[in-house]
Formats: structure tokens, sequence, C-alpha cells
């Protein structure tokens, strides 16, 4: 937020994917702009070249900047003087890899989209190639942008709720209900596409998100997981839900519900995490409460801003006057601050603020690759307890 | 409810059990009243003698129809011309299956708490012996006596939703996150002592609630369930924590998480349940709404009167009118009001009003038994998946 | 509730109107079972002789005790032995006045329905009578029957939010949206007619029920009111829109707004009391949660239970655990409760307790006669400010 | 939105005040971001020198166009060949009318925060200059760019609840709640300084947000209102609680409720409008729904997209999937693309697209003026009836 203000010029960001009919490269490019870090000087939009044009002519990128491919854009920004500082890769799941490797490779940093590629192997071998060129890299797990969800990370650190018990979160949507990928619905034709989605489909999609917000708010990943996966909808080969239990080495337990054929639900996103004195509740449809108990106590409902229970220090400065909500851009927005925040402190020689540090590794990224493994594994067994290999 | 009104008397009502420091016989004695089908003539209330004296005073139960034990109530009544016409048995599980087995061999119809036995034995035997008396006998599932319950039980069968591909029941609560049973809480006590309350604890105390509801809304029984049962309450042997997977033989699947230990919730039981044309959810801390959705459409939020969508009939009449919240006790004595009705029709000659055979059976008691042995057995096998005989 | 069990035996309850067809008779009756405090042994149900028998015998009033009229009954009860003890006058506004008066001159004490009588001149002739004969008197408002209602007057009288500044309270219905007192509806065919209702329709009929709630809980009734009273039904005479402003002596304000025609709302009663260093919030259709703030601290959601803040003791006792939501007729039969407690205390020579005292009396009767009054007077004359002549 | 990229070029934008320890100014900067049509390229953030440098250079401005005064950056802009286009205003009252007049005069197009000016004069006098130079001037009323006070807007006008009868609108925070202005808090300092926010304290701040949202929603301005302000706050000059009754030529009732002084309210703005066939209700809080009620039938929640009942074309288009919360920056962007809109379609000699006009004009400003004019004049006369005088 304002308070990262440090660099003397915005950051060069350029983009793959995101063309015209992208749903998340006009959200990624609104993100990049909110907190004015970042200005978007290049693109490799589309594979189509007309697409690819016409999306940078909106995005006011200049036309020598415009480029037909990712390979093209890496090689025009490489050698450029005023070459991008960080590329975000915004296409479908089987296109992270081959951009990530190449940009990080050219000495660009970068942000991607989650998963973090279309299976783990491609995910292994791309952290590797991280550690090797020591680039930084994000990867948008967004809920973990919202300043309430980082006040319920900071709050069980802290003991607010003392030792974990219970983590419960679930994601449920609607929109797949219907076959919609068969009638050419195009966000959902690749979704559903094990080529160009990987082994799994709402586990991949939108599990991924559920079981990075479990651990980033408890603080823990778990040893053993079973997984039951569904394909509902007519002639869909990847599921479209998933029912999860979680066991954690500690004893804590552990749910994940998430769903693509629920109607009635949008974006249902709530955690519920429990431990022996308190309890956090947080639901992403009403993103700026947080609702926390101590046990024995009343409930009460924690805003962006007020005085925050035992001692913890906010962990983030509202953008607006609290009671002006914020909402999905916002935490995406912070998202792209962490990276910015980020790669000044290393630009600069010294160390990101640490609120930075809470933007998704790619370590974070193959973490949740080995979950969907996990479960797509559980699941084709029957439904037996796996190990999610959690080690990265 | 008022137009259930078809006796020419009050119905006359003993009690075993609930006598003073009873949390569950007030309440027993409050829904019996409350639709005015029945009059308090007998009881053992407590094996104190002077407690049971005590609670009798106060119930206005004549002296001489206090009885110190059930088997004395038993004898006693069963030879009076205005003997009672049936029985409330609210002890503890391991006091239900004597007086239930007893009263019915001596004719008496019997209204029993859930789970409906210390085990599954005892409840097999007891379904023998309710086939043989032919007693009426009906088991305290009060989540399905709510009004809006019995909507969605109806809306789903008449296909409101489609086809059923997921059901979703929680049931949160949080007294027990400490061991207050050490510290002397009598209701804690027994539900955590495998003496009184049988293997299963959570999952026999309000486990089973979930359960039944699940089945009660969606019409299905799972083929196969997956448990995951944990005590995680300092000393405690039986579970205080449930996460349950399901299968159904239609493909559709379910989850269950029942629990003690979740500071912030005190009795938050939600319903959600989706088809391959909508949804419907229903929280019973605001048991007046239901919300409904089309897939596609706008979600509509459901009162207690009003239009029904798909031109399903309404299945009750609310007590008051609409917008005067009705809570659990009215839910409560709707299965008292349907007891009331089957024993008048069948004491009429007469077939009993549908409505009133919503009233869980002793049938559905035993389900509820081998729902909670299936669920301990996965459990205590590292979370199986095991069958849990659903057939009666 | 429970603990204000005293009496040895039930008492002798009469009622007043409520036949068949009744909207508020059951409520009464079940009302009066809830805690069992009453038994109902007699009626003039109706003036229709045969809707009379039909409901007598629905209630298990025996026929020598079913009425022809209520001066019938008068005079049948107050000779026996076993006489009526109270009666329940719940008759349309313009049958008030004429029962209370003839019980109380027979000595039996009175629960009658608001608002008090037809006219200001009846309710002080009223007055007078209590006062002369010195029977118990009890007004229905049924909101101040609500736990967390109590708990709020409790909370503002211990200082919890400090001097108080608004008092705002809203009453919301949509049921008289369209004028179907043409259409023969029964009961807004007697609340829009000024023979049966007065000269308030609206302000009379829920109008005083905010009126007396704002006063419940702030402890304050103010010095002027500016009313705009306005009737949107077709062909309606009386108000069905209720716009008021108040100013109390201490310089504090206060807003009142009476709704019957807005769709999409019940019955939502919502008061709010705002002082210098908190505020309270409570909304009928989920009456089981208060919602308290000290300025400067986070929001606290109060349940029926638990820890109240200040050291507030809580005035009420649950019926049911926490969790297990109460309503509308658990609130109405407090009143219930209340009343037996001030007889069965006045009958053994003791103080009542001092939660029965909540009860509405006959004086805050005619302070919402004289609410009514200067509403309409304020209104007639375009709006102006006028003294609701609040002494009695 | 999206879809009003039509210029081929960003718009060059300026601004007066917001500098650093503003408020507003980083939301007008934000706002101006999101929507990706402006460049913010000079600016007088501060009149204190080191507070405009540094301002500038936090927003990425030239250090040759941070001027020190708005004087000289009218003098300073007007010249250059790639001068703004438009200037924000984002002073406190006092200092919207000169920097408005002058940039109006230098052919600049103006955004000015609400209220318009100090005083009704003044705003009369900003009225004639707008006409005589013909420049763009929009007003950020910021609810009005929530895209579900757009849809209730449009639905109304369709006749989707029918004649209004009712428009109810409040407004509650709590942030004034103790004397802070004492204490030298500097955004309550200037609120509650007659010199610099004029004859209303809470009318003219959110008061006129109120009124306006009202008038925008509903189609209509009353004919008549009476108000009772009152300032609570120890020391308090200007009002910081408002009461008003509306009335409306066409028979309709409203009500505004605005307040600072409501512990555990932050930002509460909801509005309630009902018709003879139908009601709506929006939160600010909760600003993603719309509740829509068909009197007779289920009440509904409306998303930011889906069906819209009765053939409403959607007015808008959600900035990212359903589900995803916006909130008060895209609500204060999408004023800014308002702007941008009319702008580039007047510089294109075309028509504005309809959606762009529902930016509030100087029109409204000014309206907004008299508004608060006439509700002091109502109060310091005893609350009488007052014309609000809503000809421009």
């Amino acid at each position: 937020m304002a308070s990262f203000r440090s660099a003397s010029r915005r950051l060069r960001l350029g983009m793959v994917g995101g063309g015209p009919g992208s749903l998340i490269g006009p959200v990624h490019r609104m993100a990049a702009r909110l907190d004015d870090h970042f200005e978007l000087v290049a693109g490799a939009l589309s594979s189509d070249a007309e697409r690819a044009r016409q999306g940078a002519s909106e995005a006011h990128i200049a036309p020598d900047r415009s480029y037909h491919t990712w390979q093209a854009m890496v090689d025009g920004e490489r050698n450029r003087d005023d070459g991008i500082d960080v590329v975000a890769i915004v296409t479908p799941n089987h296109l992270h890899y081959g951009p990530a490797k190449a940009f990080m490779e050219a000495g660009i940093d970068v942000i991607c989209d989650k998963p973090l590629t279309l299976n783990t192997a491609e995910a292994e071998d791309l952290v590797a190639v991280q550690q090797k060129t020591g680039r930084l890299f994000g990867v948008t797990h967004t809920y973990a942008g919202y300043p309430m969800v980082r006040q319920a990370k900071a709050m069980v650190a802290a003991g607010a709720i003392g030792p974990v018990r219970l983590v419960n979160v679930e994601y449920v949507q609607s929109w797949l209900t219907e076959p919609i990928e068969a009638a050419g619905n195009k966000q959902a034709g690749w979704r559903t596409d094990p080529a160009f989605s990987g082994a799994g489909g709402c586990v991949a999609d939108i599990g991924t998100h559920a079981y990075h917000l479990a651990g980033f708010v408890s603080g823990m990943l778990p040893d053993a997981i079973c997984a039951d996966l569904t394909a509902f909808g007519k002639g869909r080969v990847l599921d479209d839900n998933v029912h999860i239990l979680m066991r954690y080495a500690s004893g804590a337990r552990g749910m994940i519900w998430a769903t693509q054929v629920a109607p009635g639900n949008d974006n249902g996103i709530r955690v519920r995490i429990y431990g022996e004195t308190g309890g956090l509740s947080w639901f992403q449809e009403q993103p700026n409460d947080l609702h926390f108990t101590r046990f024995g106590e009343a409930p009460q409902r924690l805003g962006r801003a007020g005085v925050m229970p035992g001692g913890v220090a906010r962990p983030y400065e509202p953008r607006a006057a609290v009671g002006h909500p914020e909402g999905y851009l916002e935490a995406f927005a912070q998202l792209y601050t962490d990276m910015a925040e980020q790669i000044t402190a290393r630009n600069e020689g010294r160390a990101a603020k640490p609120d930075s540090r809470q933007l998704a590794t790619i370590g974070e990224g193959l973490i949740g690759m080995r979950f969907v493994d996990a479960a797509v594994a559980s699941s084709r067994q029957g439904g037996v307890w796996v190990g999610p290999d959690s080690q990265v």
C-alpha cells in the first residue's frame, strides 16, 4: 500500500496472455495500476496476431513492444536498456512453464498465475531454474492479499486462538453446474481439458487456492489427505467437486470442500480456524470483516481498522477509510505491491518489508502442484490417505 | 399445528428422566404443551427420590403418579383406566433401551431421545419389540421439525433442484472446547463417558442429528462413508470432532462436519444441498429463512409463508404471522404434534395426516446407531470407507 | 421463566375474543401454556355463538364456561369458587375498554392487547378504574418480552453506552401494500377502519409498539414529536406509513419509522440506540443476537447466554440452550410469565421478582394512546412539533 | 469500465489538494488509475511547498509540473501543448470555488469533491461560470458509482417497483463520537469548522451524499423537508446528527438519517425504496448485493451479474467475475471513467455513452447546497417544513 512507496520510478511490467476475451488479464492490469508501482510497457497478449495488436493498443502498449510470441518478447526485452523489470504470466496452466523459465533465464522477475504449472515435473524444474537464476517469483494466490486474511494469519501466529485444532476451508462456486464447455465457453473449455489444465480440474483451479489459504492462515501443512474427486458435469473428464480430509502432524484436523457445481454460490471462499482458546472465521464475499471469538467471550467483528485483539500489530494499511469496502481488486493489487517491494528492496540492496513476503512463492506453487497430485492419487485409489509431500 | 386438532381430549403423557438439572426435560415439557395435545400426568423424573418428587411437584404431576423408578411407572400406569397414552424417554443414552422396551410391552407408545440406544444391539432388539408390539415410536430428531427444513425436503422431493449431487451438513458447537467434564459439568460428564454415551461422543450426540438431517432433506442414505474422529479435549476418550465423507449409490457425494470444539459457534447446524438445476441452504440459527436458487437465476429467500416455488405445497402451517420468528421449541413441539396425530389417527381408525409421518421412526433411530458404528469403525481403521448398513 | 415457578397451582385464565379466524388468539393461548403457569378454563371467544362454541371445544374449555358474551362471562366467573384469576382481552381495539373495565370491577386481573383502547378518553377512564380497583393489568407489548431487548434495556440503564444521544426504531411491514381490506381480509378490515381501530391506523397498530420499544430500551420518553402520517393504500382512510422525529428533554434525538407498505419486509422491527460511549442494535427477525459496541472497540455479538459486558446481570434465563433460537412465542410467553409472577406474588403477599415488572403497565398503555393522539394531531396540522403528554 | 475504452491516449489529469496527510487525495488517484483513462501529470497538492513537492514526487509528477498554488497551476497548464485536460479539486469545501472557476475559465474540465462549495452563492456563481464556459464538470457523489446503485436506479425507472411511495436513506458513522477535532484530528478539524465546511457539518459532509442518493435512485426531489440538526460532540458548533423528513409532489414520503456519532457503525449507507408493487434495498458495506422484492413473491438477492428482473438492461459491466467483491475504489473509479467518456466523446464530436451521464453534474452539486441551506434553515426555525428549492 502507500507505505511501500520507495521507488524513484515505476517498475516496467510485461504481460504474457491476457488479450481480448481474457478474464484474468484485465484483473492483473488493474491490480498492477492500483498502487502505482508499475507501468505496463510490453506484452505478448495473444497467440493471435490481431488480438495481440488490439489488446496492446487498448492497454497503451507501444506497437514495437507488442510481440507475436512470448519467445519474441523475451528476446526483445532482455536487450533493451528500458526492458521490463518483471513479467506477468496470465495464460492457461499449460503455458506457464515455458515463459516462466525463459524470462527467469533472461534475468527477468516473474509473477505467475496459479496453479504453477501443468504438472509437478514442470513445477520442480521451474523451482530449480528459480534457484539457479535467483529471480524473484510470485504466485497469485489472491486471497492471501486480503487485509483480513493477513490479519487472521498474524493472529494465529501470535497465539490469539491457541494451538490450532481445526482448519476448514471451502470454496463454493456454481458456474460449471451445466457443461458449458461443450457449448463453447472459453473459460470453461480450457479449465475442463487435461491438455490445458493438467490432472486436476476443480482441485487445480480453486482447490489449490483453498489449500493455500488453509496453509497461509494456519501456518501448517498436512501430513496426509484423503480425497474424493467427482465430475458431475455431463461428459466432463476432470473433477468439478472436491472433498478432502486432512491430518496434521500436530494432531490438528482439516477439511476442504471445493466445488464448481453448487447453484446459489458465486465465489464463496470461507476459512474457519479453531484453536484451544479461540476461533476465527472469514468469508470472501464479505471480505472486510473478520470474526473472532475468544472461548467464553462474545464474538467480535474485526474491521480493517480499529483495535486488534491481543496486541497483534495490523499487518496492512487500508487503502480507504474504514467502512468503505475493499474487495478483490485491492487484494490482487496487494500482490503486485508486495512484488514491487521485493523487487525494489532487492534493487536497493535492502531487506524487503516483511509484509511483502506474504506473496506466495514458487515453492508454495510447487506445494500446490503436489497437493493436486496427492488429491488425484488419493481419489483414483478410492479415497485413501496419502502424504501430499509438502517439502520443497 | 392448529390444523392437527382432532382429538376430543388431550393425550396423557408420562416422562422418564427430565428432573431438576436436566437440560432436555423442560424442553420436552414445553414442546408437549405448546400445541396443546398433551397433558403431563405421570413421571419417573429422577432416580433420586427427592429430586423426582420436587420435579413432579413443579410439573404439576400428582404425587401418586410420581414414581421412584420407570419400572414402577410401567406397573402403575398400565393398569389405570386413565393411564398414560404415551411416554417420553429423556434420559441419557444408556437408559433408553430398558424403559422403551418395557413401555412398549405394556402397550404404551413411546417418544425417545436420540441416539436411540447405547449400542446397535440394543437398537436392533428395540426394533424387534416395536414390530412385535406394534406400538408407535418417535425419535426426537428435532431439526426435522423446523418448517423450512420440511419445506426443503418437499422441494427436493418435488424436483425443485433436480437430481441431487451434493449434500453438505455441518453441526458446529463450542461447548466442549475445554474439558469441563473433568470439572464436574453434568451434561458434559455423561456425553463424554462411554458407559453412558456409547462408542460415539460427538458423532452420537450431534453427528446423528447431522446424518439424519442429510437423509431427511435429500431422501437418500449413503452407500459408504469415510470418517475421521478426533478427541481434542484433554483426557477425553470419546470423539469431540467428526469429519466424514459420504458416497451415494446415485453418484452423489456428501460431507458431514460435527464438532463441539469450535469457539464462536453455539449450535450452528447448516444443511446445503445441490442438484443439477438448483440449490437449497438452511442455517438453524436463522431458521425461518430457506435460501433457494434455480441455477442461472437470482437467489431467493423463502420465508415460512408466501408463494413456494415450483408449485410445491407448503407442508406446514406457521404458528405465528410471518416475520414473527419461530425457533427451537416450536420445532420440538412439531414432533409432539406429529406424535399426537399419529396416536389419535390410530385410535380413531383413520390414516394419519402425511406431515405427521415426518417424525423420525425407530427405524431411523436404528439407522443412526449403525451410522455411529460405521463412523467409529472407519475412524479406528485409520479412515477407510465402510458401508453404514442403512437397511432396517 | 422456569425460575418463576412459585405457585402451587396453575392460574385460571379466561379469554375474550380469539375464536376461530383470530390471528392473535392462538398466540395468546400458546404463550399462556408455554411456561405452564396458566390453564385456560373460560372464554367468550366470539360474538358468534357457533364460533364461540367451536373455539371453546378446540381449546378444551368446558361447555358451561364458554360464554356468549363477555358480560355473561363476567357474571359467570365472578361468582364461582374456581372462577378465573385473570382474563386476556384479545379483541380489536374498540372492544378493549368494556370488558377491561368490567373484569377489573369484578375483581379479576387483566391482560390486554395493545393499543390499550379505541381512544384516549377510554384509556384515561380505564386507568382510573385500575387505580380504584387495584387490579393487576398488563399490556402485551410483545417485543419487550424478548431476552435481548431486556438485556439492551439493562445495559443502557447500567450505563454501558453512556448518556443516550440517539434512539432510532423502525417497524417495517408490507402486508397492507395492496388494499386487501377492500377484498374482505378480516385482519386488514378492522385495522383500517376508524370505528374499530381509532384515530390511528399504522401508528396505533405498530407505531405504538415502536414507541414503547424506544421508551423501554432508552428509559426515556420524548418531550416533543413531529409526525408525518400517510395513507398510501387506495381508498384507505387511516395511515399506513408513519414518519416521526423525536426530541428528548436531555437533548437526545430520535426517529420512528413504522410502515405497512414496504414490500420485502415482514415484521422488521429494529431498535438502535447510541450513547456517548457506545451503541446497541437489535433486529426482531434475528432476535437472539444483540449487537454491542464500545466506541473504539470491535463490535460484539451478544447471545442469550455468555458473559455480559460491564458486569450487567442477565435479566432473564434462556428456555433452551444457547444456539437454539427462541422467537416470538417465547417473548409473548414471557409476558404471561411476568403476569403470573405478579399475581402469585400479590396472592402470597410478597414482592414480585423485579423482571416481572417489565410487562407493560396500563400506564404505559395510556402513554401509547397519547402518542397516537399526538402523532395524529401533529400530522393533521401539517407536521408540527407537539408534546405527547407522557405523564400518567 | 472496459467498454468505455475509446480514446487513443490517456487523458492528462491535474490535481488541486490531496497532498501528504490527505484522506481523499490517494482515493482520487487510485480511482483515476484503475480503469486507465488518465495519467496524473500536474498538481498543486498542498499549500505547504515542501509537502507539495513530496506529494508530487510520490505521485510521479514531474517537478516542473508541481505547482505552489492552484493559481500557478492554472497559468502553467493553460499554455502548454500537453497541458492537463481535466483537474480534480480535492480540497476542503472552502477551496472548491476558486480553483473550479479559474480552471473552467482556462478551458479545463473539472472533477470536484462534494459538497460543491462553501455556500450556495458560490455554487450559483459556479453554475453560471460553467454555463458560460461550457466546460464539463463532475461532482464526486461516489455512491452513485456503485454498480448495484445504478441497477436500482434503472429498475425504479423501468417501473420494477411501481410508482414510488417511500424513500429511506441513512448514512450512519461513528468517527465524531468524541470531539477529536479538539485533539487536533485534521479531518475532523475542517469538517467541524464553519470557515472550512460552511453552514452544515454532518448535513454537508454526508447528508448531501444521502440526499443525492435518494434523488439518484428514486428519480425525484422533494418539495418540502423538515430537519432536526443536532451537535452532540462537546464544544461542537456544526451538526453531527441529521434527522430529516421529506415530502414529494407525487405524494411519496422520505426520511434521511445521517450521523457521525453512532458507535458500531463505520460508513453505513443504506437506501431503501418502496413502490406500489415492489421494493429495493442496498447497503454500502455489502455493496455487491441488491435486494429486490416483488410484492407477494420471495425476496431476491441480485448480484453484479445474472438475470436482471423485468428485462432491465444492466447499466454496467463488472470489472471482475461475479463473487469477487468490488468496493469503494471501484465505485469511485466509475466516476472517473464516466468523466473520461464524457470528455472523449466531446473531443470526438459524438454523444457520450448514456451510463456516463450518471456522474453527478454541477447542477446536482447546486441542489446539494440548497439542500444544506434548507436543512439548516428548517432546523434553526425549530424544525419547520421548508422547500429545498430544487430547481437549477
